[in-house]
């Protein structure tokens, strides 16, 4: 297995197809720009799937699982057990994430990276263990070059059987106890911030939980160098990673690179998703950001994304839950982009 | 016809059904408050509807329609026409609430409480026209007391058609050319605020058309001696609303007497809302704001109304269209909140 595929172009978005959907736009029998939003994404929207009046129908959720090693600092409010059990969660469906998708006739499947104890078979969980979760990103690299890779791997894997059930929207989602540490860890190392400023509640944590938190983050940076040098965001990753946020960041350059709408979920998912850019810039241009999480280190991630999410609910579940309670707007953008009048049609005047 | 109904007190929320669905949310298997602003919702469904596990499936959208004598005084960039025109837009099913609507599955009524010319009958449109326009506030009060009245009562009779319809949201619209600088006109004198502090742009005024508007404004306050004044906010309405603002109003009083929950949509509808709780204080508790518009001035309102709207997508048509973009979150709300497992259903771990 080898990482080439990585740096591969993504596709190339189709501007006659934008410039068609910003005319229609203005024949609309609305004031120019009065659904905000709505008709960016719509024009958004026709700009990826190559078409003026674009649809929204076949949504496709991967949720990656894995454990973290990190966890045995102390650094989450929930036990490790939690993970797997969330596998079976989802797969019996009494996760949010599991309602989301049912309410959204969306294809949801879990792959399990790395659950620290095995998860029996179930359907719409593919056990693709890598190994009992990641090693301990406080004391050694989280993750050996070939784990990285082959976590990689797996994402493009999902963004490829979405591709081939022609999906038009691809939503990643993650579960893993203590990996709001891994991915906090993971921002300052690209980012350049202190983990004082950006380590976040997670789950839960208190004041004092939080500032544990930011220790142990702190002082990963320093064991792993990557403080104010200059390393490349893949070694980033398999020292500060997990399964899980290497699954995404694979999972998100390969649906950029097979032209397939990235809808970006929370802190976790837009971590993975800056990973995902500074390993192929080209991937940017394929990504929609569903809503700002209350966790706080995310707007940060966001401005560095030059990301402005449609939602700001307040959620800070993960699963990808946020993107898919977005899913619906989307819909309705492209809904009134396709079933309004024109001026012309309807016989109502323009402005002066 | 008379106007005691106003004050009647509005319902009663169940506040045991608002403590079983607080219960319920810290059972399910998420961390707790982990679905933000979705959690509160369903919450506040629950003790709307007496039931700890909400649903929310029959909507109606009362879309009041008339035109405003201010519209002379040159602050619209479009035609007064376009009033009427887009009353049959709506009933041909062009307009983005009629879009929205069809989605929705909800119920669409419009009422024409006064457009400068007739409309011929048309499905969907009711036509109760109380005179031909409003008189320019610029020059002379808006209503007389009699139309006034019959406005509030007009919006009156849709939340009791809402009601027998069994519905389980009440989302008011309005269309009107020049009805910006009415409802800014009102919360100018609602809020003791400078109308360049509040005015906007409307449906798309320049700076210098911002800048007229704000003038003619100010002009009206001081000419119905509303400026620093404590005048009841039923005159204040008289004389520098419009019938479909007084409709809203109307409307909104009577489905919180009626214990029928309201989802408010932009500044207009913000500003109706104000004068509702103004005419009535006990009619805020039924009110849950949609989102928050471009125009300028509807934070301020917000602000006044205490009210945290859900979504911020920059939207600025009115009609109802923002809060019918918002009804698919308030469902996704209470498909969470009955659809997802509890800790011990699902056999998932609590926190330490």
């Amino acid at each position: 297995m080898d990482n080439d595929w990585l740096q591969q172009p993504c596709a190339v978005l189709h501007e006659a197809a934008r410039s068609a959907a910003l005319a229609r736009q203005e024949q609309l029998t609305k004031p120019p720009g009065a659904l905000g939003r709505l008709e960016d994404i719509a024009v958004q929207l026709a700009a990826w799937q190559g078409v003026a009046q674009p649809t929204l129908q076949r949504i496709h959720i991967s949720i990656f699982a894995a454990d973290h090693g990190v966890a045995e600092e102390g650094v989450s409010l929930f036990p490790q057990a939690v993970t797997a059990e969330m596998v079976r969660n989802f797969a019996r469906g009494g996760a949010a994430i599991s309602v989301l998708a049912r309410q959204l006739n969306a294809d949801l499947e879990v792959i399990n990276l790395g659950t620290v104890t095995a998860v029996e078979p179930l359907p719409g969980v593919r056990d693709e263990r890598i190994a009992a979760g990641t090693a301990n990103l406080a004391r050694t690299p989280a993750m050996t070059q070939a784990q990285c890779t082959e976590a990689l791997q797996a994402g493009r894997n999902a963004a490829v059987r979405a591709k081939h059930a022609d999906a038009q929207l691809f939503v990643g989602g993650e579960m893993g106890i203590a990996n709001t540490t891994s991915a906090s860890a993971l921002a300052c190392a690209l980012l350049g911030e202190s983990p004082h400023n950006l380590a976040g509640r997670g789950t839960g944590l208190d004041a004092a939980g939080v500032s544990h938190k930011a220790d142990v983050i702190a002082a990963a940076l320093v064991l792993h160098g990557v403080e104010g040098v200059r390393i490349e965001a893949q070694e980033i990753l398999r020292r500060l990673g997990g399964f899980e946020i290497a699954g995404l960041a694979g999972a998100y350059i390969a649906a950029a690179q097979l032209g397939l709408p990235i809808l970006v979920d929370g802190f976790i998912s837009s971590v993975a998703a800056l990973v995902a850019v500074r390993i192929n810039p080209s991937a940017r241009a394929w990504m929609l950001f569903a809503h700002t999480s209350a966790e706080a280190g995310h707007q940060r991630v966001l401005s560095a994304l030059d990301a402005q999410p449609l939602l700001q609910l307040g959620m800070r579940l993960g699963e990808g839950s946020g993107a898919a309670v977005a899913v619906p707007l989307l819909q309705l953008a492209c809904t009134l982009h396709s079933g309004m009048a024109t001026f012309a049609e309807a016989g109502v005047s323009e402005q002066h």
